[in-house]
């Protein structure tokens, strides 16, 4: 089988696999998640997800007694448990970890009751770069302000995301009065004048990992970071404006609300997709 | 049984019955839901939580098929396969409907795609107004901007009540910058010089049934209602704290944040309150 289940031990065809209605992440989304990529059953960027993933369940003090190289020998099972599908170059493996299984009742049930822990893997394959560039559209942001979680609280992000799709585009940039802080399922970064600019970590976005990837990318390239936001003015005027995110890596951008965008530095962004590119070849190596 | 959970049409023990993995509300919250009490089988207010259930699948885009007459006779059935638990005097009945069973994809699935229909139904007691009163603290509102939506996507009350849980407490007041909104499951009245005072409707509150119900009952008593906004200052100065729920009515308050506030007012609050239960025990005769 190429799409796998998991919960608690469990292993199924993922079709087949289903969750307890009291688990709190069907009814709150009180739980945290990961995405990683594998290219040929090799995890790439494993540690610095899990890394967040640990800070993360601590911030909803969620009480996970998995270990870190526990849950890696779980994640490598399940990977081991579905085949590879010719037709794609990588797998994708998602987990997610709820608060547990317990009555509906807000504050946290009683210590006994442990998170419960799903995966899934299934086929992917990560866009091609070079080929493309994405097309995005600008929306308020009307999220929580706990961004830097990666909860299972993802209603305002759908929304964004199909308005996106809407409009046959690929992502929506997110800002708050006109700040950009991130899109509904990527970071965002632009190039000005060789510098590349990002929003700083806080509250308000993510701490991506292919941001991370891409930040070091830029100082192993001698290309100066500014984490601070940038308006929406100062995104349309960039020479650059780069969607990160594990799916796709660091996409260029040509159109944002239909207006023709980017495209001053096309060389410095090859060259960061190329680092970026050959970074994950190594590591998955 | 007492406990009985119902999935698109399966019936069983709450604690046996199970969702799909790939149910969108298990990894996106992607899903409305409401609740109602139930008082020897006769719902309380069903009419209401169905209008505003259908007004928010709307706001969702959640193309949900059954009428609101079929869904009452889901609701009724389910309600006749749980045994009343003579230790309660009601039944809370649950329901939610997610966007529907679909591979992990933010956008939308294929219109073929139909949302699921997930019902519980537990015994209940409605906690008794005239014996106690609520303690409250007080804590920032970090939820997105989508509060009139009765989502699946709870994260932040479920922090704000374990907060008030931790400090013994029964409720969080949700404030943005100083100004109350509601309370993590509940809204939020005070009374001012015999004027009874609540935020008005807007993406930042829910439109409570009971909210509504308590301004119907102020109109009855000829009390005189202002759909403002009020500060925490203006709130621990108030005469009488009012918390509003489907679970537990119209809660006078006599702490917030360790300081003792309200009970300037009680008989018109016991007024309000005897007024509210009677039309509850009309309403359910």
């Amino acid at each position: 089988m190429t799409e796998v289940g998991y919960y608690n031990g469990a292993l199924g065809p993922l079709s087949e696999m289903s969750v307890p209605m009291n688990d709190r992440a069907v009814y709150y989304g009180d739980g945290v998640y990961e995405i990683v990529l594998a290219r040929a059953g090799k995890f790439f960027g494993l540690a610095e997800h899990l890394e967040r993933f640990y800070a993360n369940l601590k911030l909803m003090q969620i009480n996970f007694a998995m270990s870190a190289q526990e849950l890696t020998g779980e994640l490598t099972k399940v990977l081991a448990h579905a085949t590879p599908d010719p037709a794609h170059t990588e797998q994708m493996i998602y987990w997610q970890v709820s608060r547990g299984t317990a009555p509906r009742k807000h504050a946290y049930p009683a210590a006994t009751v442990k998170p419960n822990l799903m995966i899934t893997v299934r086929p992917y394959s990560v866009t091609d770069m070079g080929k493309k560039r994405d097309k995005l559209i600008t929306m308020e942001d009307t999220r929580f302000l706990h961004c830097n979680i990666k909860t299972l609280n993802l209603v305002p992000n759908v929304m964004a995301a199909q308005a996106a799709a809407t409009m046959g585009c690929d992502e929506a940039v997110l800002h708050r009065g006109g700040v950009v802080t991130e899109c509904s399922k990527s970071n965002l970064a632009i190039l000005v004048g060789g510098t590349l600019r990002t929003a700083p970590l806080s509250n308000l976005i993510l701490a991506g990992i292919t941001r991370k990837q891409l930040l070091d990318r830029c100082a192993q390239l001698s290309v100066p970071v500014c984490e601070e936001a940038f308006t929406l003015d100062e995104m349309f005027n960039a020479d650059e404006i780069i969607v990160t995110g594990t799916g796709h890596m660091c996409m260029g951008v040509d159109v944002i609300d239909g207006i023709k965008v980017g495209g001053r530095a096309s060389e410095l962004l090859s060259a960061l997709q190329r680092a970026c590119l050959e970074y994950y070849l190594q590591e998955t190596q």
